[in-house]
Parts: structure tokens; C-alpha cells; sequence
């Protein structure tokens, strides 16, 4: 591929409108919307609103005008983009608080089994919060084990199989209705973290007959550092799993001021301490970008984004360990290398901003919304560049940072 | 009082220079600063710097550049406010999640024993979590007493005491030393929820040799809307108490994405997911004004505003429900009146916002940092006024509103 080439489909590309709505500094391609999400130029003002008239003005009074429900607002602007109905989600709380939540009572629901079945190498909070939670019902135990040994271990004792649907270094991506219907089969129900999927491939929960779900709203969702997670429960299950954490904004009457706990009705017992409110504003901008956004246009971008950074890596004798073919991958490309810090590094220095996960992977993340693939395809150069110069060697680049 | 008894009180008021640092709407006077406190001027500015330049400009690179230390940054700042060490206190979640974490975390630290101890009509959240946080330690029970029976109730089965410092509709306070030393001397713990005396009253956690605490920082901290709780572990405690919300966040290396949950050293393992960076953003700059303020010139001005209220009351003959003591309640004034809420609705047309508490309570909080004498004074004549006109009886201040 050409740079001229990149400006063709450029000149075509239905989603070019969209860079428009986000405020990128200049000099950068950044290609770790996959970890945190570019700035929606509308938070901005969202932000000022937030603060200066809702807080500062209002007050106290906010919450009648808007705050109280932003949770299940938010819950339903997120609904079609996991082919969810808009009372089946609600957001508040991070994705390892809502993991914790659902997996207790999920094996509470299911007091005859006592097995969660996971994946060795998911995303860490995944299994943390699975090892935390089965220590909340007796009897119940986590089996993590390697993707290819999946199948064999859902059995008649699995309560829970809990996967994540694009895997955060690989990329890979679990079938959903087929590992749905595994589920179902055994006996299980299952919860799918979208977390890496959700803005980055289509999703159709409703299809699949999912159960249960989370994801992150800071990744492809540009919800800002820290934006609350969402959960989703079928609507078939929502009576029957009751809240572990059972705070007072979950309460079927939070403003009663009642000593006992009786779970409100629907996703809102889901619910557990006062909600973000500055974060739930800056959220709702950037979720108001995806209003009408055709997320298989985006798929089909994002699969020639990648498609333009395997090429590279070929050319260079990289190893590329995302999946070749799109519908069995997320939205971003991983290339194995011993050196892959020092790389990331080096790229990060030339405005190429990517990240590292230990121990060798190079990860970059492919967001169609405001990369263009010329910007895609000047990346590959750089990337190139820093290979076949060597720049990745120098020493500054093995400084290691906190967060990495 | 008249009124120039009140402006002779702020002529020499050490806190008056205090105002200017908050944003208040004209033509309020604002009575609810103990339910969400008001806008630092500060946080305006602080807001605008994190999401243009530290998410916008520097995006993923702001991990490395302040946001993974704000839990504990934050912390550190709280910690004069309580009268702990930096090191034992953390801010991430909100009140309800952490009081979940450390009460599960403090019955397993003592099975022998399996009961917690609270009190009747505590701030509801405190109950509602409790329950189901025994339900997560087998064996576990709540017993929840009247405040006159506690003493009674604290027996050799008591493995926690769990008592909020200021009760959120009396204001009446629990002497700190005494009932954590009765705690003790009964074999048990005390966790101390400060949600409603922090920044309202002078607290050392530490003299009182206090075992853990959690606190909200969007009443009289002016943290903003949903702004994240604090979490406090004495020394002592802190390797003993597990968090069961084992989140990647409070791993001890989160960037080594290990499968096995290893907690963290110190108060780090009390965080679970990404935290809420946009929030703490503003809570950092809210925290801020309190530099230097002495807590006791603080608690004095306080006195004297409820002083002036409580006069107010007496003369129309509302019953105060509220200790007339200072070392013996918080930061706000309670009446009870059948029509508490039209009165409360009343008042809020009139320019006084204050709040009504299910089902019979007006409480007007009293933030010496924001409200002047004369303010306060202004206050009890218009609740003179709406009482003796019997404004408050006309049916549009009997519309209730979903938040209360």
C-alpha cells in the first residue's frame, strides 16, 4: 500500500467526518484508543456545564434535573451498541465492581454448581475479581484454563463461564453466540466483559441470547480516564439475581431512608453508591458521537487499518498475534517482540503512540472514528523506520515507566 | 440576634477571606453544603486542565504523569482532615464499596467471632451494605440497636462496631475515643463512617487510636457529584485486612498482568478498577482550600451559626432535634415538623435551600467555609417568615420530587 493509496480510501471513507468531533494534539498518531480513548471536542463544553451551572448553580438541585438518572441514561445510549434493550443496562462503578456483583450472584443463583469457568491469561482484573468472588460462596471455585481446553471444561458443575469477548493483548475473539450456546448447552449461564469489543466490533447480546455482560467506557467508548463501566443483565434474568453489594442507590427506594435492604426493580439494583456525576457528563458527550454511527462501517475501516499494519509487519518479519481474519478479532494489532518495550518507546518518541503489555508485546490500537488511514499508513513508516534503523536501541528507551 | 450582631461576627470572622474561594449562585443562601457541598472556584480551572490538556493533550501519557498516584495523592491530603497518616488512607469508589471491602475484610480477620454491632436508623447504605456484607462470611450476622441499647449490644461475639460519627439526620456525634475504646475493650474493631463530620468537625482517628474509617468527600470536602470516598486502615491493620473486591487496581503489580491476585502492600490494595480520574481531578482542587484552615476555628464558627438557628427555632417553637452541645453534633441543625417537607420546599423558593429527610425532618447544613453570619442570619428570618405566613401550606410545595 501507498501513501497514495491510504489518501484513496481516505477520500471515500464514510467515517471521515467523524475526526472532526475529537481534539487530537497535533504531531501524534495515537493509536491507543484501544486503552484510553481520544477527547471528544463536546466534553469540553459538557464539562464546563457540569461544573459551572449544574454544580456550581444548581446545586443540590441537579439532581432532580438530570443527575438521579443518568445511570440508566447512559445505560440505554450504550444499549445499541451491544444489541441490548435500553432497560437491560446501566452504568455506574468500574468493570471489576460490576465482575465482582454478577459473579456472586450468578453462582448464588445456581447453588447446585459451583464452578466459574475462565480463561488462564484473560485480562488480570478478570480473574482477581473471580478469585475474590468465589470466596464470597461457599463451595464455589474459579477453573482458569487455556483457550484450546475451554470446551472440555464446562461441565454439569459450571454455574458461570465468564470470557472476555476480544482479548486485550491478542486481539482474538470468542464467537459469541456460539460460546453462548456452549454455556447454555452445559447447563451454565455466561458473562461476556466486553470491554475491548464494545465501539470496536459489532455486538448483538440479544442475538447471541446472552445472559450477562460488562465493559469499559474509556476505551473505544472515549468516555475519559476512569469513566464508570456499564452491566447488562437479560431481561429474563434481572428478578433473579440480587446485588451482593447492596448499597443504597440500588434500593428499591433509596429516599425512604429504610434500615432494610430491598433491591429495587430492574438494573438499578445493579447500583451501589452515588454515581460519578462528572464523569457521567463527560461520558454522555462522548457517547452522543456514536448516534447514528453504523458500527459495520466501522468494522470494515477497521479491518483495513489492520490490514495496512500487517503488511508492515510482514515486510519487517514480525510476529503478528492477532488474527488474520477480521470477524475473529477485536480492533487492534499485536506483534510479538523481545524487545517490544523498547520499541513501543521508540515509536512513542517519533509521536507514534502505542502501548507495551508485558512481557513482549507491542499492541496498536485501531480506532476509525478519528484515525485516517493515512495517518495509519505514516505510522507503518515510522514503525519501519524504527526497525530497520535500529533507533529502538538506544538506552532511554528501556527506562521503565510506572505505568506501562 | 439582629443583624448587626451578625455582621459585627463576620467583621472578625478568621474564615471570611474563605468565601471567595467558592462559586455560589446569587441569590441563594445555601443550606445543603452537608449533602453536596459547593463549588471550589478552583475546580473550574482544574477540570478544564484535565480533560484539554492531561487527557486531550497528553492522553495515555498522563498515567505516567500524575493520574496513577491521585488514589493516594489524594489520600495523603485527607489525612490531616481525619488526623491520620498519609500512609492510611486511600481515595477510590465510593462510601458504600469501601464499607463493603472492610467490613467482609474485618470479619474474616476474626472468625471466632460474628457479629456486627450498628446502630438502628444509621445512614441507610451503612445497614444495607452490612447485610450484605455478612452474607458473604459464613456465620455472619448484623445487629443492628437502638443507640441506647449499643452499649449492651457490644458483647464477646462482636467482631465489628460499626457506627457513622454524625448521624446525617440529628447531627448528633458519637464521642469518637469513648466508643472506640469500648470497642476494644470488648475484643472487637471499630469502623467509624465520617461521611458527615469530616471537614464539619475536628476528627482524630489516631488519638482515638481508631481501627478503620471511610468518608465521603463530595459533602463538607466539596469534592463535586459523586466525588470518590475515602478509605482509612490504621497501620497496625493494614497487612492483616484482605480486600475481597479483589480488583487488578489494588494488585501488587497491576502492569504485570498476573493471572493469581497478589494484594498490594499499604492502602493500595483497597483500589479494584481505574479510577476516576475526572472526579479526583476536581476533588484535588476542592481539597486544596482546606490548607491550612484549623479545624477548631472550623468548629467554632459552626457553633455559632447553629446558635443562631436554634434561637430562630425556639422562638417559633420548632422542635430541634439536634444536640444543643457543640462537642455533641456536627455541622448541621435538624427540625421535626409534620410538614417538614412543604416547609423545606418553601424555603428552597425562597431562596434557602436547605433539605428534607423522610418523614418528618428540615435539616440546614452550616459550612463556615462558604456562609457568613449575616447569610445565616438572613436564613432563620425567612423560616421566620415562611412559618409565621404560613407560606409553606400552598400545594405546589407539596409536589414531591424524585430526589429529596
Amino acid at each position: 500500500m501507498t501513501r497514495n493509496d491510504a489518501r484513496a480510501l481516505d477520500a471515500t471513507d464514510p467515517l471521515a467526518g467523524c475526526r472532526a468531533l475529537f481534539d487530537l494534539p497535533d504531531g501524534v498518531i495515537y493509536l491507543d484508543g484501544n486503552s484510553l480513548g481520544a477527547l471528544p471536542s463536546a466534553v469540553t463544553t459538557a464539562m464546563a456545564d457540569v461544573t459551572r451551572r449544574q454544580w456550581g448553580d444548581r446545586l443540590i438541585r441537579s439532581w432532580n434535573e438530570g443527575w438521579i438518572d443518568a445511570p440508566a441514561r447512559l445505560g440505554a445510549m450504550i444499549a445499541p451498541l451491544i444489541g441490548a434493550a435500553p432497560d437491560e443496562v446501566i452504568v455506574g462503578d468500574t468493570t471489576s465492581a460490576h465482575l465482582f456483583k454478577l459473579i456472586v450472584a450468578a453462582l448464588r443463583a445456581n447453588p447446585d454448581r459451583h464452578t466459574i469457568v475462565s480463561e488462564s491469561g484473560n485480562f488480570p482484573t478478570d480473574l482477581h475479581i473471580a478469585q475474590g468472588a468465589v470466596g464470597c460462596v461457599p463451595g464455589a471455585r474459579l477453573r482458569a484454563v487455556a483457550r484450546a481446553d475451554l470446551a472440555d471444561a464446562i461441565d454439569d458443575d459450571t454455574a458461570l463461564v465468564l470470557l472476555t469477548h476480544v482479548h486485550y493483548k491478542t486481539a482474538d475473539r470468542f464467537d459469541m453466540p456460539d460460546w453462548t450456546a456452549r454455556a447454555h448447552a452445559a447447563g451454565a449461564i455466561i458473562l461476556w466483559d466486553l470491554s475491548h469489543s464494545v465501539g470496536a466490533v459489532p455486538i448483538d447480546l440479544t442475538a447471541a441470547n446472552a445472559d450477562m455482560a460488562v465493559g469499559c467506557t474509556y476505551k473505544y467508548l472515549n468516555g475519559g480516564p476512569g469513566a464508570p463501566a456499564f452491566v447488562h443483565v437479560a431481561r429474563r434474568h434481572q428478578a433473579m439475581l440480587v446485588n451482593p453489594v447492596s448499597g443504597w442507590m440500588g434500593h428499591a427506594a433509596p429516599f425512604k431512608f429504610e434500615d432494610d435492604y430491598r433491591p429495587a426493580d430492574g438494573m438499578k439494583r445493579w447500583l451501589v453508591g452515588t454515581p460519578p456525576i462528572l464523569q457521567m457528563a463527560a461520558l454522555e458527550a462522548a457517547l452522543a458521537v456514536w448516534a447514528g454511527i453504523d458500527q459495520s462501517v466501522v468494522a470494515t475501516k477497521s479491518a483495513q487499518l489492520f490490514d495496512r499494519l500487517a503488511e508492515v509487519g510482514d515486510a519487517l518479519g514480525l510476529e503478528c498475534v492477532s488474527p488474520r481474519d477480521p470477524a475473529r478479532r477485536g480492533s487492534h494489532i499485536s506483534f510479538r517482540h523481545p524487545h517490544a518495550y523498547e520499541i513501543t518507546q521508540a515509536l512513542i518518541a517519533r509521536g507514534v503512540i502505542g502501548d507495551f503489555r508485558d512481557p513482549d508485546i507491542i499492541r496498536l490500537g485501531l480506532t476509525p472514528l478519528y484515525l485516517s488511514h493515512e495517518d495509519v499508513w505514516r505510522a507503518g513508516d515510522i514503525l519501519t523506520d524504527v526497525m530497520t534503523s535500529g533507533a529502538w536501541q538506544d538506552a532511554r528507551f528501556a527506562e521503565r515507566l510506572a505505568v506501562t
